[in-house]
């Protein structure tokens, strides 16, 4: 037990040596890493399918968790391909961010560089830990991954994978670690670890990403819910409405971009609530709604206390009738989660009022929540979905996992 | 006793509700409550001086505090000109940050928006709470000030003139608030403020920062020390690198980015280090020096343990001797703060190879570290110093104080 700690400062020490060559480091080498990274788990699939079987063996947890903690040929080459793709994307670090000139000659330049020491925090997918490690390698941080201790054997498989990738590019193996044992007091350094590691991605559920939000004294980048709204307008046109509800709320309820909450305004509730909520019962939704969608829906069961404070992840819609934008963005302030909101509008005034008017990372006019991805806004791949205000926010991918340095070029200037 | 914690509480509240309204105000209408603000402080300036004079009259604290505390007509009249200066600055909100198209049509702006709600943490330098009040109002954001409990009545009187400012322009008073008496537990309220307050900025001295660091649950922007490090390579112009180091150092010797350390490669520190130090001395500095450099110059103090690892803030500089510039480089990984340093060369590969081998915010090539400043970046205005790797680092003025959203513009794309 006494040498528990130690796990995180030793680690965390190698880890600031290693982001140290990996700053340092060409972006052939972190590809060359990536590569081979894939390559072994390609070669090493069936020792981790066999890893993951003794992890299934010993879980006694639900059937859901369990099919998250199960790996199987196809989920192992989907890694390895994960990495693959990481590596083919562009080199994240060196960019020039900005650039000027002062009047006494002094040239400035904002430079893209990696944070430093990512701690990964996530549960018991497998797969996250070597999309994590991928992603960290690219944009040149070192990565502290800490896994479900269900996947301990899975993680371990997966890290010995990763080790290979380094080593076949002659980088540091300490750029990717885990600890040695699945002791829950790993967790609580990592969150105690205020200057060791820079920045801490919690990834699983919104009890886990609570946790680390309300312990941690490390920078966290993290969503811990996706509240998300579409607000219909009154001015919207009405298939294109339905068809961006219907989309919005069940092309996949679980994720955190899902709508969970429709406002439509008064005026054209009492013709187009019916085609949408007709639609999403096709489709297997069911509601919770407002008195003044009840008037309309009568059949509709009525929201209770909290309901619009609910994150469904499921096949349920919360239904409120407003009086117009205003009153949408008064409820999606007392209600959301500041993830993502989208309004459905001809009227480009009030799109650009709802646009400005959230303090949500993401904000859509016509268009589905469920756009709310890394790989659908162009970043190619994402380690999560950031919802604080400061750093990054929204989905978090390669360029989001850096930060910067400014270069002050002189000819000798002194200050007065 | 019991309704303390409700202050923050309370005023966290109502400061988000504020930060909403501030949003969306126009830049209009922050600036009119700048400069109406400016105003107010000229206006009651003899109010102003009361107040402080009865806090000195309380405070039985050290002279260079009680100097810091102490407010005077051209004190007074410096904040309210810093305030017309912050309202004359460009607008930070609402610039387009990045802009692209995808090939489904979806169009993605990221656009400049406020953090929400900071709380300044500063000791007794009245003067801050105006300073950061303006920079905050400016950049859109609610700010809850707590300063130094010496300070209280004179914060006091200065927020005055901020609700001025603010009741002139019809902001919410609620933009900018303080605690109400000067109760130590407002600042632990505000430490576990997360979600409630979203970016802390502790100024002031060390200890004080490191407590911010170390216990807040909160995002912080500060430095905690700037060990500054001045590398003198071989390729140095002697001249230049005589009158940099002079400069670095000596300048003023309190401010966090002056030099500290000289580091000076061992094939010219036989016949520069002599002038550099003579230079020096001439200003009054002291020395601590490394064994290669007392080889050099018998007569200087020898550094003691730990002499590489003090932020002097006054005339007093270490010196080591280094191979070449990857020994500078594994000095600073050793020794410094990740604040400021700077290379003196005519070798631009030494140079490139300096600017990018440090993880300081701030690296420079042949100028001054004393340029390290918001108002030399052209800022200019700064609310402090940032060293962490997420978010702001460097200087940070009202382009830092923002944060952003992602607008996503579609024509009812759904997706696949």
């Amino acid at each position: 037990m006494t040498d528990r700690p130690d796990w995180l400062g030793q680690a965390a020490a190698a880890a600031r040596d290693a982001a140290r060559s990996l700053a340092g480091s060409a972006a052939e080498a972190r590809n060359h890493a990536l590569h081979a990274a894939a390559a072994s788990l390609r070669d090493r699939s069936a020792d981790i399918l066999a890893a993951n079987e003794r992890d299934l063996s010993a879980s006694t947890a639900t059937a859901a968790f369990r099919d998250r903690l199960t790996l199987t040929p196809d989920r192992v080459a989907s890694m390895a391909r994960g990495l693959d793709e990481i590596a083919d994307l562009p080199d994240p670090l060196g960019r020039t961010l900005a650039e000027w000139t002062r009047p006494n000659g002094l040239r400035f330049r904002r430079v893209a560089t990696p944070v430093g020491v990512i701690g990964m925090i996530y549960e018991s997918r497998p797969n996250v830990g070597a999309d994590a490690a991928g992603l960290c390698l690219k944009s040149g941080n070192a990565v502290l991954l800490r896994g479900g201790s269900d996947s301990l054997n899975s993680a371990r498989a997966i890290h010995r994978s990763m080790v290979d990738g380094l080593q076949a590019a002659g980088l540091p193996d300490a750029c990717v670690q885990m600890p040695p044992d699945a002791d829950r007091a790993h967790v609580a350094a990592m969150l105690g670890a205020s200057g060791r590691i820079d920045l801490l991605i919690p990834r699983g559920g919104r009890s886990l990403v609570e946790r680390v939000q309300r312990e941690a004294r490390v920078p966290v980048l993290a969503h811990a819910e996706g509240l998300c709204h579409t607000y219909v307008h009154r001015s919207a046109d009405p298939d294109m409405a339905r068809a961006l509800v219907a989309n919005a709320k069940m092309r996949r309820t679980g994720i955190c971009g899902a709508t969970e909450t429709l406002l439509i305004d008064a005026e054209i509730a009492p013709a187009l609530l019916p085609l949408i909520v007709s639609d999403l019962a096709a489709l297997g939704c069911a509601f919770r709604a407002d008195a003044s969608a009840r008037a309309i829906l009568p059949s509709l069961a009525p929201a209770g206390a909290g309901d619009f404070d609910t994150e469904w992840l499921d096949g349920v819609l919360s239904i409120a009738v407003v009086e117009d934008c205003d009153a949408a963005l008064a409820h999606i302030a007392r209600h959301g989660s500041a993830h993502t909101e989208a309004i459905v509008a001809e009227d480009e005034a009030a799109a650009m009022r709802f646009l400005s008017g959230t303090d949500s990372a993401v904000v859509m006019w016509n268009a589905s929540t469920q756009f709310c991805d890394g790989g659908e806004f162009g970043f190619g791949a994402e380690i999560g979905i950031a919802t604080g205000r400061v750093h990054a926010r929204g989905p978090v991918g390669l360029e989001q996992l850096t930060s910067f340095r400014y270069e002050v070029i002189g000819t000798g200037q002194i200050r007065a």
